[in-house]
C-alpha cells in the first residue's frame, strides 16, 4: 500500500475547519481537522480489536486487553505509564468496542506529540507484564457480575445480541468460563495478530500543524508491521423476542429493527426520521408517550450502523412501572409504524434546525470532531466537512423524507424485555 | 436593591474570555463571560427553588415542578413550548437539584434572544396546567421505583442523607406518601412562593454582545417579583455507619468526611489533595486499589461542598465484588488516612498539569463556563476568570498543600454500604 498524498479542501469552511488525510504504507489512516482558536487538541485512535475478533473461544478477551494493554509500553512500566500521561495532562480513556479498541485523548495541543509517541509504543511495544494480567481478568470478571445489578445496561447487551449479526452482536464484556481458561501467553499472541496498522484509524483534531503531526505519525508509527486482515465470519442474529424474567421494580423494554445503513446515501434520511421521533422534547416518543400520556420516565431511539453493507439499525428503549408495560409497548409499536405515513413539514423543519445546531456546536469541540471524522473514515472512507454536512441537512426536503419513509417502513421488529411482567406483541404491531 | 454597574475586568485574559456581571433590581443576577470565536451560546438559569426548600410535608415537590413547569408557558402550551424551542435548536434539560431548580440550555447565539425570552417566561408565568400534573407526578414516582434497581445511585442517596445536614441531605426523588397527597393548587402556590429572583442567578457564556444581552435580561425579567427569602432550619445528619441488605451481586460502598467548604481560601487545597487521590490513572486509588490489588472495577474519589460555612465533603466511592468488599474499603480507609501524611513533589505536579488543562479545555467550552460561572457565583458571590483560576492553581506550593493536610486530617468518616455482605470498620480506620 504506497503513501497517499495530503488533501486540503480547496476552500476554506465557514468555521475555519480545515481537514487532512495521510495513509502510511503499512496501512494505518491519519486523519485530521484543524479547528481555529482552540489551543486544546483530541485524539481518537481506533484499532480492530474490538469483541468482534474476540477468538471464538475467548470472548471477552479485548475486555482483559483493553486494561492490561495500559499497564506499561516501550520502556515505561504501568506506574511510570500513567504517571507520565498524567504528567502532560492528558485525559484519557482506553476501551473495547465491538468493532474497535478505541483509545480516547485530550490535551493541550503542546503536549500532543509527546503523547503520540507513548500511543506508539502501546499499540507496538506494550508490556503486558505478567503480574497485571490476573488483576485485568478478575476486573473484566467483575464487569460481568456488576451487569446482572444494571438492568437498562443488560437489557442493551441482550438486545445487540439478539438483532445484529455475529460477531457484532456480542458483549464486550464475554463469557465468565472463557477469561478463567485464558492463559496470558495467548492473549500476548493475540495482541500481535490483531493489533494491526491496516484497519487501524489515528484521528487527531484542535490547534494543530498538519505538516508537523503527519511528520511525526510517520516517525513514530510506520514500524508497526501490518498483519493479514481479519474477515468475520457473519450469523444471522436470532432476532424475533425474548423476555428475561427478572424480580425488578421496572420494566425495561428494548425495541431494534434495520434501516438502511450509515454509507447509504438516504441514512440521513433515516436519521432525521428519528429525529422526528426522538429528537427534542417536542419529538413524537417524549410527546405521545412520556408526556401526554405519562407512561414512562424514560424513552428515546436512536440511529446506530454497521458498516456497509450493514443494516443500519433503529434501537428504541423505555423503561417503566410493570402494570403499564404494555401500554407503553404499544404505543412504541404505534409509533414507530406511524412514521411511514410520513413526518409534517413542522416536524422536518425542527429536526433539521435540531442537527444544524448540534453540527455547529460540536464543531466547536475538538473531542467531538475527532470521535466525528474517525466514524466517518470508517463508515464513508473520508471524512465530511462540517459545510458539507450542514448543507446535506439543508438538502433534504419534505417530499424526500416521506417518500423514503413511506417505501421503508419498519419490518420485524425485535424486542426484548427485562422485569416481572411478560408483556405481549400484538401480530399488526410487530409488523408480521 | 439597587441596581450594580457592569464590570469589565481591566485586564484582556489570554484566552480573551471577558466577564460581566449585573444585577436586577429585583435582586436577579446576571453573569455572562465572552468567548471567543464560537457561534454558540449557553444558559444556565438557577432559581433557588431545589429539593431543601420542599416543604416539610411535600418532599420530592420540587422533583414535579421540574417536570410540570416546562408544560406550558406564558401564551404557548405544553405542546407550543417544546415545538417552539426545538425549532430555536435549543438543547436543554431541567432538573431540581438540592439548592437550585437548574435550566440548562445550549443555542447558536442567535437564538440567544429568543430563547431567553421563554425562560422569562417559564419562571414568572408557567400555565402548570391541571392535565399536565398527574402525569408529572406519575413520573416523579417512577424515578422512586426506577431508583431500586440502580444500586449505585441509591448509594449515592443514601450517603448523602446520612452526611450532610438536613435539608442538603435530602434526595430530590422525595417520599411516595407525600407526593401521593400533594394537591396541583398547593404546588402552584408554592410556585409563586418558590420561583424568586432573589437568590437566582442567570449565567450565560459564549458569543454574546453583554450590553444586548444585559438590556435584552433587563427586558425580559425585571418584572420577575421577589419574595422573601427562605432561610432553611439546618439539622445534623445522623452520620456514622449504615448498611442495606440488598441481594446485588455488587457491594456498592460509600464514604464521607468533611474538609474546608469552596469558598474557604484552602478548598483549592483540599481539591488537590483529592487530585492526588483520584485524579488520574496515575493518582492513588486507582494504582492501588484498581490496579495493583485488582480490588474493584470502580473507585474514585471528589470534592463536593455547600455554600459558607459548608462543609466541604470529600465523597468516596468503590463498587466491588462482596468477597473483596471488606478489604476495598479497609485499602480505601488507608488511602484516605495516608493523604495527611503529605504528597509528592511529583504527585502535586502531576495534579497541576491535569487541573491546569481541564481549566483550559473547559474554557473553550460555552456550557462549561456558564455552569462554571454560575457555581462561582453561586460560592464566592463573584465570577472568576479562567486566567485567576490557573494562577491560583500555578501558586501552590508543597509546603502549603502538605501543612495543610497534615493540620486537616480526616474526621469521623461516614460509611454507608448496600449489598449481601456487611462490613465492619475498624476503629483506627475510621479515625475513632
Amino acid at each position: 500500500m504506497s503513501s497517499v498524498p495530503s488533501i486540503q479542501p480547496s476552500h476554506r469552511a465557514e468555521n475555519a475547519a480545515r481537514q487532512y488525510f495521510h495513509q502510511l504504507a503499512n496501512g494505518l489512516t491519519l486523519v485530521a481537522e484543524k479547528v481555529e482558536s482552540v489551543r486544546s487538541a483530541a485524539m481518537v485512535l481506533l484499532v480492530p480489536a474490538g469483541a468482534s475478533t474476540d477468538p471464538a473461544e475467548a470472548l471477552g478477551s479485548s475486555n482483559i486487553l483493553a486494561d492490561w494493554i495500559m499497564r506499561g509500553a516501550g520502556n515505561r512500566d504501568n506506574r511510570a505509564l500513567a504517571d507520565y500521561l498524567d504528567s502532560l495532562g492528558v485525559q484519557r480513556s482506553c476501551g473495547a468496542e465491538t468493532v474497535f479498541m478505541r483509545f480516547s485523548a485530550s490535551m493541550l495541543s503542546r503536549n500532543l506529540p509527546a503523547a503520540l509517541e507513548v500511543y506508539a509504543d502501546i499499540v507496538q511495544r506494550a508490556q503486558l507484564p505478567e503480574p497485571g494480567f490476573s488483576p485485568a481478568r478478575d476486573l473484566a470478571m467483575q464487569q460481568i457480575d456488576a451487569i446482572e445489578d444494571e438492568p437498562s445496561q443488560k437489557l442493551n447487551l441482550m438486545l445487540r445480541a439478539r438483532h445484529l449479526p455475529e460477531p457484532f452482536g456480542r458483549s464486550v464484556i464475554g463469557q465468565r468460563e472463557h477469561l478463567a481458561a485464558l492463559k496470558p501467553d495467548a492473549l500476548r499472541q493475540d495482541y500481535q495478530r490483531r493489533f494491526n496498522p491496516r484497519g487501524a484509524i489515528l484521528s487527531v483534531a484542535g490547534d494543530i500543524d498538519f505538516q508537523v503531526l503527519r511528520d511525526h505519525v510517520e516517525k513514530h508509527f510506520s514500524a508497526w508491521r501490518a498483519q493479514p486482515v481479519l474477515q468475520p465470519t457473519l450469523r444471522p442474529a436470532p432476532r424475533g423476542l425474548q423476555h428475561l424474567d427478572q424480580q425488578t421494580n421496572q420494566m425495561q423494554i428494548g425495541l431494534a429493527y434495520d434501516t438502511v445503513c450509515e454509507s447509504d446515501p438516504r441514512s440521513l434520511l433515516a436519521q432525521m426520521a428519528v429525529g422526528v421521533l426522538s429528537g427534542g422534547m417536542g419529538a413524537r416518543l417524549f410527546s405521545e408517550i412520556r408526556e401526554k400520556q405519562g407512561l414512562c420516565y424514560a424513552v428515546h431511539a436512536g440511529y446506530m450502523s454497521l458498516k456497509k453493507p450493514g443494516p443500519g439499525v433503529v434501537i428504541g428503549y423505555a423503561g417503566t412501572v410493570p402494570e403499564r408495560a404494555q401500554k407503553t409497548l404499544d404505543s412504541f409499536l404505534v409509533e414507530l409504524h406511524r412514521l411511514q405515513r410520513g413526518v409534517t413539514s413542522d416536524e422536518l423543519e425542527r429536526t433539521r434546525i435540531g442537527m444544524k445546531s448540534r453540527v455547529i456546536m460540536q464543531g466547536e469541540s475538538s473531542a467531538s470532531r475527532a470521535g466525528a471524522i474517525a466514524a466517518d473514515y470508517h463508515y464513508y472512507g473520508r471524512t465530511r466537512t462540517l459545510d458539507e454536512l450542514r448543507s446535506g441537512i439543508e438538502a433534504v426536503s419534505l417530499t424526500d423524507i416521506n417518500n423514503f419513509l413511506a417505501a421503508n417502513p419498519p419490518g420485524a421488529i425485535t424486542v426484548v424485555t427485562i422485569g416481572p411482567a411478560k408483556i405481549a406483541v400484538s401480530e399488526t404491531a410487530s409488523g408480521g
